[in-house]
């Protein structure tokens, strides 16, 4: 049972005092109901000790840190090397001596590090991995857009404890330059995590011993868990109290992922994106010094906001260890509404309009006509008998169940003067439940439609965003192209964000050639409409020239002085948003 | 009439063609109602080409820049002596050399460079001032906290009227050493716009030419503008078509200082800050080069999140000089509750309970039992009557009038539960503006309640923000340190954000004194609870040692980084936020 899930994950004893700590806090705040407040008041007043105290402790080993562990007189003049030669007065922009950056190759010396990391993980084999299958789980994933070669793989993988560990791996990877990945639940699509640099990649992954709730202050509507936590587990943990979290991303990320990508989901319409829900973080910079970014206020115009800075850079600015993120209270009632149309074209006036009216859903989505056949032939939801038109999935919620059903009609009216031709909505809790569910597996739908005709097909997944008033138009040729394409493909889309997801499925190379094409036209398509080519997948590997596209050169450059200013050795996430060096060739990925 | 004046903005002819076009087209959305789908989809149609081409004009214009206007080997080398010289591996941080950096002194020199600044603006005495009341009026005001010595005033004022015209003038000021202040609406408190380094410093004044409104998207629900557009001209355009603007700072207030300053105010609770408001920015780098951060998705995760960086970095690491942003629908029906209680215990008390028991409002503010009499003894509302004891204002927005009405039920029997003493709510739009004025007029009601007794006393105006939990609290401890004090004080809270104002009157230059120690404490007490030395007005030059309490070395190090990679020869707004050099000694700010 859930309870117990999290109860056993709160009070899992581990080498680390302060978890433990925390952890039996945590416990005390899991085991109470939703926490009187006088309990809890008293136990945030514990905790608030707790906190200022590992703070302290925090504070003063990041001092000792700032002594030992800043870039040395090496690493500046090589960033000054790095900078100068981007610097476009060199019109031709050639980097060659970049091509293939200052990491570590010598062998001898890399296994050297390598027993080196080992032994600060107390040569303890629970706290390592580099068998093959490990190496290639985290090489590479069904769902990639773009796999790694088979020598691109991890050198090892390490699974620190606390962020003190990963403060001190990363201080010894930078002493030696080697590059570092971070890796959480390894469910991103553009090849976030692969290993471009072969043979001396360290894999740091958060996900086995780092994905516990640190703290829990209900009265704040706030939680500080730690990056390797997955995202289900949060929000269970948060219903259980009351609450949600307020990104929904795709099934097993982790917060450490969710923030390096900046995801969103079903729920940023009405509760944002990772930007809009994070308070603050720990993260640890890629020389080992540990920085927390904000305390715990709601809001603060104090400095730069590294929050910003840091959500959605992908793992290539440091590494994630710890977040406090905002709780939102789960609406008193809510119900889920299906309605189908029989265009694109109505389906988004609908939801425009309903946007425009000032009614607050929380969540409205479009699955294509494709999608709901699959969702049918997949036999995923109990109900097989969907309408196959476009469909909007409506989250209403309100104070009460009437509120919520005089919400419906108006909803329904709304949809009617937009010519819908059915309009279900869910009568109780079950119902609402069987409804969302074909939402859900959507993409699912489509690996079990396609994999029962052949095993070796494969499912690109795409997404871009565009301003709302583009929405079913770039949605519309979009589909017409992928139509003449004769592959599986389906759309399904966050119709009150502007964002949609593309599903193609192919089988051989040819068809793989196809998809990539139908891709890059989707992709201008959404940029000529003033739109981004990625809403919530982010860059990765397989977007570089697209951000390089919808922005321009000098953002981009911004970008690199950034990363250059913070991680001058390269160590981070290599070759991962952007090329440092513009006239880097690309390497192999297929 | 508004009406008349925000289509006097928008027809106002000016030199840029692009500005003309745009604003023609801005003038025929003006004058349309609130736009039928079909002439505003044209309008936008006909807005996209015109975007599209002046963009594609834009990022010529910015690849020229890259070519010329880059930074060269000597700002390299001198970026690399400076962040050498912070580098802890030194740690005493000695940083002598850049007590005062390379800016130009030689008085022949500015002279010339001036001229060419003059020259660039067509040598038309319109496009800027050096006329002592100019100069006074662009560096100090009668709100800073932090006054600057005489001698401390700009050179000049540049009133530019493009966003080309800011680049040509930022890459003067780089090639030759000239600290730029950027200006907008000079409403901030904390001296950010203050000319630290005497003699040298250019101010550049969006705020006479750069005020229009450059595209409305009613159907994306977002608007661009110019960075000195005032936001109460901004939420009057808006109002017009049923939208509203998400912020609502301090009356006078620009775009542009927005952005710089992450304002928020008392809508923050229900739309958000800036940061969460914003879609993208045209931004002028240090160097000259013009970047835009983002296209016009709603949401997006390409690339480095820029809007983060810099919303709040208060004109350290550019000039922005263009941003889109949200737009939201106006509730139907709204009122206002006004609410006292016998202590801010139950008031905050309230407050929380309101947060989580899910209910929305559309604003909740604190005013407390000083703020009320001083609003009662200044007769700055039509009533003189206002219970004097801690007060929630409550604005309660809904579907219909019933709607509301039932919500306002479920609010007063929540204040009751913590036993509130009296509960008005307004019947009719005149009663609404009736009692939220008491709100709005609290920071004159202050001035007119201390200059009445004494024309030279002055308002000390701060804030701090902690999470809701602590907000009590803090407040009652600081509330009972202001009264020991003898000052005239009082205190107004966003109590949705945990976010609080306290204004300190003094007079002599002993209370002076005693009201900066009263903030050093409320400061600190913020801190301890977890919170944060600013929640809207920044940091400027009055909190830099603040944000260094509230962060510790290694954050703000890390934004020195940032900054420096950005501004190598720190000419953007020098010596805010924090110093570059931390051995710098404090310049002479009263």
């Amino acid at each position: 049972m859930l309870w117990k899930r999290n109860c056993a994950r709160l009070i899992k004893p581990i080498a680390h005092p302060k978890g433990r700590l925390l952890r039996r806090s945590c416990y005390r705040y899991a085991s109470t109901s939703t926490g009187s407040s006088s309990s809890s008041s008293s136990s945030s007043q514990w905790l608030k000790y707790s906190v200022i105290a590992s703070s302290a402790t925090l504070f003063g080993y990041l001092f000792a840190k700032n002594l030992y562990s800043r870039e040395t007189k090496e690493d500046l003049i090589e960033r000054l090397e790095m900078v100068k030669k981007i610097d476009p007065v060199n019109s031709t922009l050639k980097l060659s001596s970049l091509d293939s950056p200052e990491y570590l190759h010598d062998a001898a010396k890399i296994d050297n590090v390598v027993e080196e990391l080992k032994s600060l993980l107390g040569n303890n084999a629970d706290n390592y991995s580099d068998s093959k299958s490990d190496l290639d789980a985290h090489s590479d994933t069904y769902f990639n857009t773009h796999h790694p070669s088979p020598e691109q793989r991890p050198r090892i993988i390490l699974f620190p404890h606390t962020t003190e560990e990963v403060s001190k791996i990363l201080k010894i990877c930078h002493d030696n330059n080697l590059p570092v990945v971070p890796f959480s639940g390894g469910t991103s699509l553009e090849g976030h995590f692969l290993p471009t640099r072969i043979g001396d990649t360290i894999t740091v992954d958060l996900s086995k011993y780092m994905n516990s709730i640190v703290k829990f202050d209900k009265l704040d509507l706030d939680i500080t868990v730690q990056a390797g936590l997955p995202w289900e587990d949060l929000n269970d943990f948060l219903g259980e109290h009351g609450l949600l979290f307020g990104c929904d991303p795709g099934p097993g990320a982790q917060i450490g992922g969710c923030i390096a990508n900046s995801c969103s989901g079903t729920n940023a319409y009405r509760y944002g994106t990772m930007k809009e829900n994070i308070i603050n973080m720990t993260v640890v910079l890629p020389d080992g010094t540990i920085v927390k970014t904000k305390k715990r206020p709601r809001k603060s115009s104090a400095g730069y906001n590294l929050n910003g800075l840091f959500v959605g850079s992908e793992g290539t600015l440091g590494i994630v260890t710890e977040a406090t993120v905002k709780c939102h209270v789960k609406p008193k009632a809510e119900t889920v509404a299906v309605v189908s149309f029989d265009t694109i074209k109505d389906a988004a006036a609908c939801a425009s309009n309903l946007t425009q009216s000032g009614i607050h859903l929380n969540a409205m989505e479009l699955l294509d006509e494709n999608m709901m056949k699959l969702i049918n032939e997949s036999e995923s939801t109990d109900r097989c008998d969907w309408v196959e038109k476009p469909t909007m999935f409506f989250k209403i919620g309100g104070r009460s169940s009437k509120l919520v059903n005089a919400l419906v009609e108006e909803v329904k009216s709304i949809a009617q003067l937009n010519h819908c031709n059915s309009f279900d909505f869910a009568k109780d809790d079950d119902e609402k439940l069987e409804l969302w569910e074909a939402r859900k597996v959507a993409l699912w739908s489509v690996l079990d439609a396609d994999k029962s005709k052949d095993k070796s097909a494969k499912v690109w997944t795409t997404d871009v965003a565009v301003p709302v008033s583009q929405f079913d138009k770039v949605i519309h040729e979009t589909k017409e192209d992928m139509q003449a394409s004769k592959l599986i493909n389906a759309i399904v889309g966050h119709a009150g964000d502007g964002n949609f997801h593309a599903f193609i499925v192919y089988r051989t190379p040819e068809e793989h050639e196809a998809c990539s094409q139908l891709v890059d036209r989707m992709v201008k398509r959404a940029l000529d409409a003033e739109g981004t080519c990625t809403g919530e997948h982010g860059v990765g590997i397989g977007k570089r020239e697209y951000l390089l596209e919808e922005l321009g050169e000098a953002p981009v450059d911004l970008m690199r002085k950034i990363k250059l200013a913070i991680d001058p050795k390269r160590i981070m996430n290599p070759d991962k948003i952007f090329k440092i060096d513009p006239n880097e060739p690309d390497n192999d990925y297929r």
